[in-house]
């Protein structure tokens, strides 16, 4: 996927930013001496200007092009990245921070070179109160490490944007995924974070060691740099909110003879304040992809997938309701189950959804991009968008979070296609544009990177982008820190 | 309680830094000119320099001294606040933006005197959209009428800090109160906010018209404003997140032989996920005090007072398990109900608390402060506090929202008494550095105001103070925007 947009970046890219964003000249532009600077920081073994590693570190699982940094190191320690970033801001070198590298909006694309400041060695638990569920992680933890860690304690952390991602990164990039309905995002669920400055100054958001579970003291810095990306500042520890394990789980599945039966049948639910932990939208194109991938039967139409925590006596008034309102709504085929196995055959559709899409055409890569819109909105967006796919003759599939109004769109993609590509990068832009103007936002979880720099701007507006150019402006005044990216 | 602290204002103060905030001359610093400009804005009738209603401006409910603004006005849109503010901008005048004055941390005592700008004309429900659980308000609208508003919707906006404050005021101060333990505080339940920034501009956190329920779209300006105290700029309109009306609800009191219990008790129960909307904690003064004020006879014994939202089913499968908790760490006297009268009458001690405690010195007044630490740390929090009351020879009650770590302390206190007055102070510096040793933060609620900058600079540490004040400068370069407040 690293090199799919280098035979493609010649070509004339239309109005979509996707083009010339390595805008430095070759690399290897750092002296010697600073190379040796970084080792006499982190050690020889842990600096690397292989082309291999460069490569590797130069691209997430995204579309766009590499763009390799001209070094990678692996700090072992906050201080070790604290010196790391003092070094850089005094020489003028880019930083980026690297976690798992699992983003999809180009975050880690070394646009203009410097150096990638790989965290995944820094990976305790630093902390973990049970009694006030809370814990500190390093940025090489994951959300399964971390959840296999908790295991035994009666908690865990819930939020779950699909891949093993490090959680000092879904922080960073202001993640969510599928259980946000029930326990918010990482904005609602991030208590503190440790930040490396851009001038190497060590600030804790919420003071250091804290973890209290809200507070009116000052400006929320949590909240400003989650979601920052890493343009302003290194995350080097989080301070999470966990949760209990619930008592019990149940998944239902159901279809709809309509978009807008399965979005009303939604409406009604969180109207009814039916407490689903999950509730995901699956199209017709994403059912008949999976039948084929699993050899399975389900009813090609507009699926919803649901999930129920819950004490086992609460799942099935849950459960009995969410029927009662699917059936109002023209809804049918309705299955349900406690059990883990069966629970996992009901979403199995939902958790092979990306793999059996890209099944369709062999060969082509999938570009994935999000938008959100309030709920109400859903429909006609949903109704949009397959009559934009099928204008622009792509081959496509939606899914997504339909109780956030938050939805996916997998693109396959032949990348060795220009035309095509440039095709899919037009229709990108015009679903954004489309969830702009149902006051929505052009990004409900992936965030700006590369290439919704753009549309970021019309969602804001002027003096939005204004403010946010004077925040970064004033937290990273040399531009060093992840530049190119959201602004 | 305007002039309290006038009075013990050429005493000498000790550490506490409430003395000495009226920094400014003699009023009536603004030119003829300058009135006459504000006039021209917003027409004649809705300007005002006349002394009473001048002081009716400078204090909240606190017990910090009267600082009257130079002037009052009330514009009628904001257009008219935007020019305000442009207005001021140019003049170097301060600005102090005022909804209904219910704040309890001198939020709007005009220390550098100034205009102040009254809100309230403002009254507006701008836009309900049902459908996607939102709704935009203006800064005169409370969160009474905004759910008396909803009252046929099924809606309801669950933040509910006991004052029938305005939702932007909320906003500004990050406000939060009984139900945070199941809907959150202000900072999740605001999806956007108009603001006109100091110069006169018009900033959409998120936005222009914008209501979706998460974004990953750039910097999170919400998240930045909301809780900042009118001192980034004016809040003019409020997007806030809305909830289903539960099917039922039911309420719940019980005691038990120690601090410790009641918490362990609560601990236990957001273990067992229990879906508790309200968990109160009432120590054994307030409830003597209750007993007094109400001529009833509740044992007096640290207490529990509980609330649950959900279905018929749920509620009796809630309440019981509550009760097997309470009962295993030791608690009695459980009592229960579902009928809106019943529920009153178990939740009546809670309701009256504030004045049930006043009435124990008669002449007294009541100085209310918060923090806020991890629920774990609250039976050691709490010992400390009866201790250094006791010690400090105050009379006090405490009680709060143990769900999420947070209490308040009435302090009961002559105002005619400096001395008195000086061990108050004394008091609640010591609780919030308590609070700051165990992790916690000054407040968990109240704010920053005027009286625990202090705090502030020793709960975030010298970057999270340099951090800050980077941001009011920029956002605020000449610190026109509600001058000695937060930093």
């Amino acid at each position: 996927m690293a090199g799919l947009f280098r035979a493609a970046a010649a070509a004339a890219w239309g109005q979509f930013p996707w083009r010339g964003y390595c805008s430095r000249g070759a690399q290897g532009k750092l002296s010697k001496d600073f190379v040796e600077a970084l080792k006499a920081v982190v050690g020889c073994p842990h600096v690397s200007t292989a082309a291999a590693v460069l490569e590797q570190h130069g691209h997430d699982e995204s579309m766009y092009r590499c763009c390799p940094p001209d070094a990678v190191v692996w700090p072992q320690n906050v201080e070790q990245v604290s010196q790391l970033a003092a070094l850089c801001h005094r020489e003028g070198v880019p930083i980026i921070p690297f976690g798992t590298g699992t983003g999809i909006e180009g975050g880690v694309c070394a646009v203009q070179g410097g150096v990638c400041i790989n965290l995944t060695h820094m990976d305790r638990i630093l902390e973990l109160n049970t009694g006030d569920f809370s814990v500190v992680v390093e940025p090489g933890v994951t959300r399964k490490m971390l959840n296999t860690h908790l295991r035994d304690t009666g908690l865990w952390f819930p939020v779950d944007p699909g891949a093993d991602a490090s959680l000092c990164g879904m922080a960073a990039t202001g993640a969510s995924g599928t259980t946000t309905v029930r326990y918010g995002t990482m904005r609602e669920n991030v208590l503190n974070l440790e930040v490396v400055l851009p001038d190497g100054q060590l600030l804790h958001t919420a003071g250091p060691g804290r973890h209290f579970r809200k507070s009116a003291a000052g400006y929320n810095l949590t909240g400003l740099f989650v979601g920052s990306e890493g343009t302003l500042g290194l995350i080097t520890a989080t301070t999470l909110r966990l949760h209990s394990v619930p008592e019990a789980i149940a998944a239902a599945t159901c279809v709809f003879p309509s978009v807008q039966a399965a979005v009303d049948s939604t409406i009604h639910m969180l109207q009814a304040a039916v407490p689903v932990a999950r509730i995901e939208f699956l199209d017709e194109i994403t059912i008949d992809a999976c039948n084929r991938y699993s050899n399975t039967n389900l009813t090609v139409a507009p699926t919803l997938f649901l999930e129920f925590h819950g004490s086992e006596q609460a799942l099935g008034e849950q459960s009995q309701r969410a029927e009662e309102i699917v059936r109002c709504n023209g809804g049918s085929h309705f299955s349900w189950s406690k059990q883990q196995e069966q629970r996992s055959q009901l979403w199995a559709a939902r958790h092979n959804a990306l793999y059996a899409v890209l099944a369709l055409r062999p060969g082509c890569k999938g570009c994935i991009t999000d938008v959100c819109v309030p709920i109400s909105r859903l429909p006609e967006i949903l109704v949009q968008v397959k009559e934009d796919m099928k204008a622009s003759g792509i081959t496509g599939s939606v899914f997504g979070h339909v109780g956030d109004g938050n939805f996916h769109c997998i693109l396959l993609v032949d990348p060795e296609d220009t035309e095509e590509l440039c095709r899919i990068e037009a229709f990108v832009y015009q679903l954004g544009r489309r969830a702009l103007a149902l006051h929505g936002t052009c990004t409900g979880e992936h965030g700006i990177g590369l290439g919704k720099r753009r549309l970021l701007q019309e969602e804001v507006g002027p003096v939005g982008i204004e403010t946010m150019r004077k925040l970064k402006a004033t937290l990273d005044p040399r531009g060093l820190m992840n530049p190119g990216k959201v602004l």
